[in-house]
């Protein structure tokens, strides 16, 4: 499954910007009027996707128009990643058949932390395959993993057929962190693209990350528009990433 | 489906507390070993339940005794609610068919916070059917509720056929007070049992809820065992609850 890593682009426009961003609406208390928000925000802002707790994505996919540039979205087996295999499947297919265009499942991180590492890739390759070809991105949960535990559970990622490895989920305290994420796509090697998630809050973090390979970032809506907008406000309208690539 | 009240034991030795108290491992990097060593202190300690991810529920159920006096447990569309009501009924099912004796589900709080009470009523009666005569106990999660949020949210409890009305996942900052709880306790006016979790350290906060007529604590397990032996140390070996009941 190795492809070659693309080069990083040199600069990104506002709209560009917007096209790594997802934002998301995946906590407990967020209710109706809040998936309502953010698909409004997605759709206006040109952000590549918008997720909503799966009870929510029905409601998130009729707002969103479907041929248009911003994907709906879902969690799987979310926050805790210690739903059976079984559950993760039947909500992942039930989403997918909801619409959703892409899902985040998180990864069974204490399977992964117990070395059952037999169970961890069975279970990612059986949900990639239960919705091919629907992409899944699948998440590690930075905050609970030692280093080593990161290496292992990228490779496990990188080798099941998932689109992404994704860098948390916003349930805990961010742990997303250059020398990680570099770690991380030291790791995948091109396997799978990397998101990053958590945190992140400035143009010159995004940078740095899109140097480094990241290729899709969760942000906080709030702070995503705004650093759309201050992307846009930049010499030329345009963030740059690298002098020399592209 | 409304109870008369039981009046609160006048005091409780150890051994009556343990039977209070669930103990748990549902963190999401809790690990096979912590499953083992949680199954081995709530045999030991008798209390009454022990509950793990949904993932861990076989292997708790094969290293707690079937006839003991610890029931095996899970939660169900933890911790985020967010699940379609299908997963959360799939999840029940495959649960209590491995053996649970009893499930804590979270309820679906975006639902409740938007006011789709139908929504949530009919979740709630479609858990407690499908798993019948298991047990349910549903989660309101104070930590993300008004307190009007969180009456209503005890009155659909209350007229479920639940058994439980819970307070809180672990997963969120305490948000349990005995003021709230003697709120949720008036509110079901005995139609369901009421738990007390998140936050619980001392005898003294247990005599006062168990004075306000809560029947069941959901308490760290390192702190549970403290306070077992604690009560056990007490003149003639009881805490005492009440100079006037029981």
């Amino acid at each position: 499954m190795t492809t070659p890593r693309q080069a990083p682009p040199a600069s990104l426009s506002a709209r560009e910007l917007a096209a790594l961003i997802d934002i998301s609406a995946v906590q407990a208390f967020h209710t109706e009027a809040d998936v309502r928000d953010l698909a409004g925000i997605a759709v206006a802002e040109g952000f590549i996707a918008a997720h909503a707790l799966p009870n929510f994505v029905p409601l998130l996919r009729g707002l969103v128009p479907v041929d248009g540039p911003t994907l709906v979205g879902g969690p799987v087996g979310f926050p805790s990643g210690g739903h059976s295999t079984r559950t993760k499947m039947a909500e992942a297919v039930e989403l997918a058949q909801a619409g959703a265009q892409e899902l985040d499942m998180m990864i069974n991180v204490g399977r992964l932390k117990s070395g059952d590492l037999d169970y961890v890739r069975r279970e990612i390759r059986a949900v990639v395959t239960a919705i091919a070809p629907v992409p899944l991105k699948v998440i590690l949960e930075l905050a609970h993993l030692t280093d080593a535990e990161i290496r292992t559970g990228a490779a496990l990622v990188a080798e099941s057929g998932a689109a992404f490895v994704k860098t948390g989920t916003g349930w805990t305290a961010n742990a997303t962190t250059i020398e990680r994420l570099a770690m991380i796509v030291e790791t995948v090697d091109g396997a799978v693209e990397v998101k990053a998630s958590g945190g992140i809050r400035s143009l010159d973090a995004i940078a740095q990350m899109v140097r480094l390979g990241v290729t899709r970032f969760g942000i906080n809506t709030a702070v995503a528009v705004d650093l759309v907008r201050q992307c846009a406000a930049l010499p030329g309208g345009r963030l740059v990433v690298s002098g020399g690539a592209g």
